[in-house]
C-alpha cells in the first residue's frame, strides 16, 4: 500500500497504517499489507498511477488530489460549501455516490472505498483579520484546490507551497496566510507562532473524504471473504479517523486558545455569502468541464438539496441549542 | 446474536443483520452468526441478561435500555444535551470512553463495542404547537428515558407505550404527542397522519449510540484475527448505520413536508434554555446515583466541554454558512 502521507503523519498517516494492520490482522496474515509512506516507493502524488498500472496493489490518499485525472473526483473528497463528513458518507453509501465513483475509477483500472475523513477543516491562519471582502484584495494566501480558486476570484494572490515551506514563508512575509487542516495538525505545524488570526469556518472543506483504492486485478484475485475484509477495513477506518480528529481537534483547540495568544475570527456573514456565491460558480464550472463530472455533480447537488434541510433541523439545531445552554 | 429490534426494522434491525452477515463473510463462515429478532429467542429487553449469562453469544441493542443495570450505561448511548454521533465516537475511541465502558460491562461478564448511531433524533410529533414553557403543562407525551424525565419536570404527563400502541393513543386523544426516532422511521410509523406538528431539535438524543456486546467466554475463545473481525464489523457498522440514517432521514423529511401537511416547529430559545437547564439537573442526578456513573459522567462532561467549542467553529459554523447561502 502506497500513500500520500509522510510516515505516521498524525491522522492521515496513522489511519492508513491502521488499515494496513487491520487487513493483515483480520486475514490472519494471509493478506499481509505493507505500508509505504510518501516517497518511499513512489512520490505522494504518484500513488494513483502506481495503483492504476499495478506497480502498487493499494493506495491511501484523497480523491481530489487527482482531479487532473478526472474532475469528478473532487466530489468524493469535498468541494466548497459541500457536504459534512456524515452527509458525504450518506451520499456515497446510500444515495448513489459509490456507483458513480466506481464508474469514474474503472476508467483507471481500480476501485475506491471511502476510508477516512478529517471532519470540517479550518479557514486558515492569517497575519491579519479578514473583516470584509476588500481585505482579500492582494492578500497572499497558500491555499490549494478549489478553495484557492474561490479566494483568487475575490482578489487574493493564491500560491501553493509544500508543508515544509509554509512556516518560513509566513515568517518572512512572503505569504500573509495559509490554510492547513484543523487544530490537531495545525498545532504540530506551528504556524500559530507567526500568524495569530485563526479563521473559520473552513468553507472550502466541510468534510474531506479519503480513499482506499485497490487495483482491479488484485481485487479480482481476492476471495469473497478477503474482499469483505478489505471493504470493512476501509469502513472501520472511516469511522475511526473522524473520531480521532474529533477528539484531538477538540483538545488541540483548547491548547491553541489558552496561552498561545491565538484569536479566533469568524468570517462575517457578508464574506460568507460572497464566498458561497463564488464557490457555487467555481463548482459549477468543474461540473461543466466534462460529462462525467457533470453526472456526479448532479447526484451530489440533488443529495445536498435534501441533506441540508435535514442537517439544519437535526445536528445543526441541536448544536445551536447546546451553544446557548453551555454559553460557548 | 440476539437483538432488541423487530426483524429487519429499518436502520436498527437491518444494521444488526449487516453486522451478523459481515462477521460471517469476513471469517469465511468460520464464525457463522445467526440473528434473532426481538422475541425470537429472548424478548427485546432481555438481551443484556442473555449475553451476560451466556444464553446468547452476542447482542445488538442500545446501552441506555439497560440503565436499570448500571446508570453509567446512559452515557454510552446518549443523554439530553449530550454529544453528537461523531463526538460520541471521538469520546469512546480516543478520549477514554471505551476503557470506562469496559469497566462497566466487565461487571456483567461481557464487553461492548460501539456499533451504530441513528444520528440526531427529532423532538416529537405533537397535536399542537409547543410555543412556551406553559404549553408543556398537563401535556400527555409518550417519551421514555431521561428526556421523558425532563418533560415531566416541566409539567408534562409522561407515559411510555410500545410502538404498536402509539398511533391509536394519539388518534383517541389518550396522548397529545410522542417521540420516536427521525423522519425515516417516523414516516413508517405513520403518526404524522394524526399529529401534525413535528418539533425539533431532539434535545434529548443528540446522537444515540448502539452497541454490539459479546460474552467474555466467547470473546476469549476467539483467535486474535477473529477478534479483529468482530471489532471491525462493529466499527464498519458504526460508519454505515449513521450514513443510512443520514440519507434516508433526508429523503423522508422531504416526503413528510411535501403533500402531508406537516408543520416543522423549532422549540423557542426560551423553551430550549429551560430544557437545557433541567436536562443538566437530570443528568447530574444520574451521575450522583452511583460511583461508576459519576466516574463516567466526569469523563463525558470533560470531553463535552472541549468538544462543543470545537464543533461550534467546525461543523456548526459551516452548516450555518450553508444555510444562509442555500436559503434553507
Amino acid at each position: 500500500m502506497v500513500t500520500s502521507w509522510p510516515k505516521n503523519f498524525p491522522g492521515l498517516g496513522t489511519g492508513a497504517q491502521r488499515i494496513a494492520d487491520n487487513i493483515t490482522a483480520m486475514s490472519d496474515g494471509k493478506l499481509e499489507v505493507k505500508l509505504f509512506a510518501a516517497g518511499e516507493l513512489v512520490p505522494a502524488l504518484q500513488v494513483f498511477d502506481a495503483v492504476s498500472s499495478g506497480t502498487a496493489d493499494l493506495y491511501h490518499s484523497a480523491p481530489y488530489y487527482f482531479q487532473g485525472k478526472s474532475k469528478a473526483l473532487n466530489f468524493f473528497s469535498t468541494v466548497p460549501f459541500g457536504l459534512t463528513a456524515s452527509e458525504l458518507n450518506g451520499w456515497i453509501n446510500y444515495a448513489g455516490g459509490q456507483e458513480l465513483w466506481d464508474e469514474v475509477t474503472q476508467q483507471f483500472g481500480f476501485r475506491s472505498f471511502h476510508a477516512g475523513n478529517t471532519g470540517t477543516q479550518m479557514g486558515g491562519w492569517y497575519t491579519r483579520k479578514i473583516e470584509s471582502l476588500d481585505d482579500f484584495n492582494g492578500f497572499k494566501i497558500r491555499m490549494p484546490g478549489l478553495g484557492g480558486e474561490v479566494l483568487r476570484r475575490l482578489g487574493a494572490a493564491v500560491v501553493n507551497l509544500p508543508a515544509g515551506e509554509i512556516f518560513p514563508a509566513l515568517q518572512s512575509g512572503a505569504i500573509d496566510g495559509t490554510e492547513w487542516v484543523g487544530p490537531w495538525n495545525d498545532l504540530a505545524l506551528g504556524v500559530y507562532k507567526v500568524a495569530k488570526f485563526y479563521h473559520y469556518p473552513g468553507f472550502h472543506e466541510p468534510g474531506p473524504g479519503l480513499d482506499l483504492s485497490i487495483n482491479n486485478a488484485v481485487w479480482e484475485g481476492l476471495s469473497s471473504s478477503e474482499q469483505a475484509i478489505v471493504r470493512s477495513a476501509a469502513q472501520a477506518e472511516n469511522n475511526l479517523m473522524h473520531a480521532e480528529y474529533q477528539a484531538n481537534n477538540a483538545s488541540s483547540l483548547d491548547v491553541l486558545l489558552n496561552g498561545n495568544d491565538v484569536t479566533l475570527v469568524r468570517f462575517s456573514d457578508d464574506v460568507l455569502d460572497e464566498l458561497g456565491r463564488v464557490s457555487q460558480e467555481v463548482v459549477q464550472e468543474v461540473a461543466d468541464s466534462d460529462p462525467m463530472a457533470k453526472k456526479v455533480y448532479e447526484s451530489f447537488v440533488a443529495f445536498r438539496k435534501r441533506a441540508v434541510p435535514w442537517s439544519n433541523i437535526a445536528e445543526h439545531a441541536v448544536m445551536r441549542a447546546r451553544s446557548r445552554v453551555f454559553g460557548t
